[in-house]
C-alpha cells in the first residue's frame, strides 16, 4: 500500500423524498444561488418544481441556467460564471447527472477569478478557491456528486479536458433513488458500465499489498452486477436503485483508490472513440475494456485470476490460470451484452478504418504513453483498438 | 435500505513517516495546542519526540497532559478542560489509541462551555461547538480516529457513558502502521476483536435490502481475518498492519452503517463484564459474541447463513441451513482462540456467579431491552451470559 491522504467532505443525503431538503441544505451556504440543470427530464418529472418549492420555503432565491448537454460545453460555463458574478450568487446547485455537476463545478471555479476558467483545464495554474457546489443527482453513473473532478469540452476544436481539485467536492449531494425510475434502460446500462469502469481502472494496479481495497472494489462490482439486471426487468425497483446509486457514488469518491495507483488507459482510449463518433461514454467503455484486458492480461495474470474468481465466480483452474482469467473477461462481456451494450467497435456501428488516427491522437503522436498498469504507446493503443474491432 | 445522511470530514494522512506531518496539520488550526497522551509507550517508542519536533518546526506551542488510562477518566478530562481555558489552547491533539482520543474529544467539548462536560454524557443537552481534535494513532482498534463517539468513565460510581456528535469528528488523523510494531500480540488480538465487533454489530440488522453495505462489511471482516494471523507471526509486518489499520478505521467511521440499523447488544453486555471484572474490552467481546449469536441465530437464519458462507467460507448445506450457520460461529470461535482470546467466561477467568447481577444492570432492572436485531430483556441477557459460561 502506498502512503495516501483521504478526505471527502461531501454530505450525502440519501433516500426517498430527500430532494425536499435541498432548500435547507442550500440556505446553509447562500440565500442567492445559481440553479443549474440540463434539459427537459428534470422539468418533465416534476423534480425541478419540487426543488424550487424547497428553495422557496427556505427563503433561497435563484437564477436559472438550464441547457447543459452531455459533454458539457465551455460556452454555457462562461454564461454561468457571468450570472454568478453579475447576480452575486453564492452557491451553484446542480440538478442532474454528471454533465450538469461537472458544468456546475466549472462555474464555481470561474465565478471567483478574473481570468478564464478554461486556463485551469489547460493546466495553467490551479484553483485556490471556488463557490460551494450542491447537487440533486438524477443519474447514477459519473460519480461526480462526491468527486474532485470536472470534465468540460471547449467547442472550438472539440477539446475535452479535466480539472481535479479538493475545492470542488460538492458540499452536499442529495440522492433519491426514485429519481432514477424514468431512466431509459440503455442509460441505466451505460451508467452501470461507467461505474464498473471506475472500479476496474482502480482495481488494475501495480501497487502490491492492497488486499483490503481490492475486496472493497470487488464488493462494489458485485453489487452493480447483481442489481443492474433487476433494473433492466423493473426500472422502478427502489431497492435495486438504492444499492446501485450508492455503489455508483462510492465507486468514484476516492475511497477505493486509497493507497493505490489506478490505470485509466481505457478512459483515455474511449475518449478518442467518443471524440470522433457520437457514442455514449459508457457504451464506448464497454467496447474498450474487454479489448484492453485481453491485451494486458499477461502483465499480471494473478490479478486477473483473482478478479475472475471473486467477481465473476469463475472456478479456478489452477493448471490453466490464463483460461480462468479469460473466462472472467468472457463473463464480463456477456454481462454487458445482456444489458444491451455492444462489446465490439463493429457492434457499436464504428468501422475500424480510423484506428491509427485514434491511436495517434490518444498518445499525441506517440509523444506519451497512456495507462499506469501497463504503459501503452501508440502501437499498443492501436493493437487494443484492433482487438476491439 | 433506510434513508440516511453521511458526512465524514476527517482527513486521513496514512503511511510511513506521516507523524512528521503533524505540525503542519495542527498549525492549520492553532499555534497553541494541548498535547494529550497516555503513558510510557508513546514516549518509549520515540513517537512523542518526533511529534514534538514536528510541532516545533511548524511553530506550534503545546501544553502537555499525559496519563490517560484505558477507560479514560473524567478527572483527567476536567484537568484538560482547565488547561485549555487557562492557556487559551485552540486544538486538542491526541497521541495514542481509543482512550486518549475519547478523552481528547471530551476535553474539546468541555473547553468551550461553562458547565461540566459530564452533563453531555448524562444526556443533559448536546454540544453546539467544540475545539478541533487531531489524532496521531498508535493502536488500531476503537475506530475513534474517524468517529463521532467518545466514551468516558466517571470515577465516582464507575459510570461509563458515551456521547456521539458530528462536532467531534477529528479534523485530521495520522495513521502510520509502523507505530503498531511494538504492540503486544494480545493487544493486537483485542484490537482485531474490537474491529470485528464493530462490523458484526452493524452486520446483524433487520433492515432489508442492504446488499451493498453487507458486502462492504464482509470485505472488511475478511481483511481482519486474513491479516491478524500474519501479525501474530510477525508483529513488524508493515503490509499486514496497513490493511489492518485502514480496515479498523473504516469499520467504525459510519460509512458501513449507511442505510442500516446496527444491533449493539453485545457491546452493552460486554460493558457489564468489564465493569465488574478487570478484562479488556476486546477480550470481553470475544466471549459475548459467540453466545449472543447462538442465542439469536434463529431470528434471521438466512443472514447468519450468508455470513457463514461469505465471511467464513463455510460450504452451504442447503438441507441444513442451521448447521451451516453454526459452522460459521464455530469458525469464528476458532479464529479468536487462534489469536489467544478466550471465548468463554470461564476461559476469561470469570465465574458465572454474578450473571443475574450483570443482566440486571444491563437492563437497569429489566426496565429496558438491549439490542435492535433482537431486543433482549433481562432474562435473555442472562441466557446469553449463561451460554457464554
Amino acid at each position: 500500500m502506498q502512503n495516501f491522504e483521504f478526505r471527502n467532505p461531501t454530505k450525502i443525503v440519501f433516500g426517498r423524498g430527500t430532494e425536499n431538503q435541498v432548500g435547507a441544505e442550500a440556505a446553509a451556504y447562500s440565500k442567492r444561488i445559481l440553479l443549474h440543470f440540463g434539459g427537459g427530464s428534470a422539468r418533465a418529472s416534476g423534480l425541478l418544481d419540487r426543488v424550487k418549492a424547497s428553495l422557496r420555503a427556505a427563503g433561497v432565491e435563484w437564477v436559472e441556467l438550464g441547457g447543459v448537454k452531455p459533454n458539457p460545453r465551455l460556452g454555457l460555463v462562461h454564461e454561468g460564471v457571468r450570472l454568478c458574478k453579475q447576480e452575486k450568487l453564492g452557491l451553484v446547485l446542480a440538478v442532474g447527472g454528471g454533465s450538469v455537476i461537472d458544468s456546475a463545478k466549472a462555474i464555481a471555479m470561474g465565478a471567483v477569478i478574473d481570468h478564464d476558467v478554461w486556463d485551469f483545464y489547460l493546466g495553467r495554474g490551479a484553483p485556490t478557491s471556488a463557490l460551494p457546489v450542491g447537487v440533486v443527482l438524477t443519474i447514477p453513473a459519473a460519480g461526480s456528486e462526491a468527486s474532485t473532478g470536472t470534465v468540460v469540452t471547449k467547442e472550438e476544436g472539440a477539446l475535452k479536458r479535466a480539472v481535479n481539485s479538493d475545492l470542488i467536492y460538492p458540499r452536499f449531494s442529495i440522492l433519491n433513488p426514485e429519481q432514477c425510475f424514468s431512466l431509459p434502460p440503455f442509460q441505466m446500462a451505460c451508467g452501470a458500465m461507467d461505474i464498473m469502469a471506475h472500479l476496474m481502472e482502480r482495481y488494475f494496479t501495480n501497487v502490491p499489498h492492497v488486499a483490503f481495497t481490492d475486496r472493497l472494489i470487488e464488493a462494489t462490482m458485485k453489487t452493480i452486477i447483481a442489481e443492474a439486471p433487476k433494473l433492466q426487468k423493473n426500472p422502478k425497483d427502489y431497492d435495486a436503485w438504492s444499492e446501485f446509486m450508492w455503489a455508483g457514488t462510492l465507486a468514484h469518491n476516492n475511497l477505493l483508490n486509497t493507497g493505490r495507483i489506478g490505470d485509466w488507459a481505457s478512459h483515455d482510449i474511449e475518449h478518442e472513440i467518443s471524440g470522433i463518433y457520437d457514442v455514449a461514454h459508457g457504451a464506448g467503455l464497454a467496447v474498450v475494456f474487454p479489448a484492453w484486458m485481453k491485451h494486458v492480461l499477461r502483465h499480471d495474470l494473478d490479478r486477473f485470476v483473482q478478479w475472475a474468481v471473486r467477481v465473476w465466480n469463475v472456478e479456478l483452474d489452477i493448471f490453466d490460470r490464463e483460461a480462468t482469467a479469460r473466462q472472467g473477461i468472457a463473463r464480463m462481456e456477456a454481462f454487458y451484452q445482456s444489458l444491451g451494450l455492444a462489446t465490439t467497435l463493429d457492434g457499436l456501428g464504428v468501422r475500424g478504418d480510423r484506428i491509427d488516427e485514434m491511436a495517434d491522437k490518444c498518445t499525441d503522436g506517440d509523444v506519451h504513453t497512456v495507462g499506469n498498469f501497463v504503459k501503452l504507446d501508440r502501437s499498443e493503443v492501436a493493437a487494443v483498438l484492433r482487438l476491439a474491432a
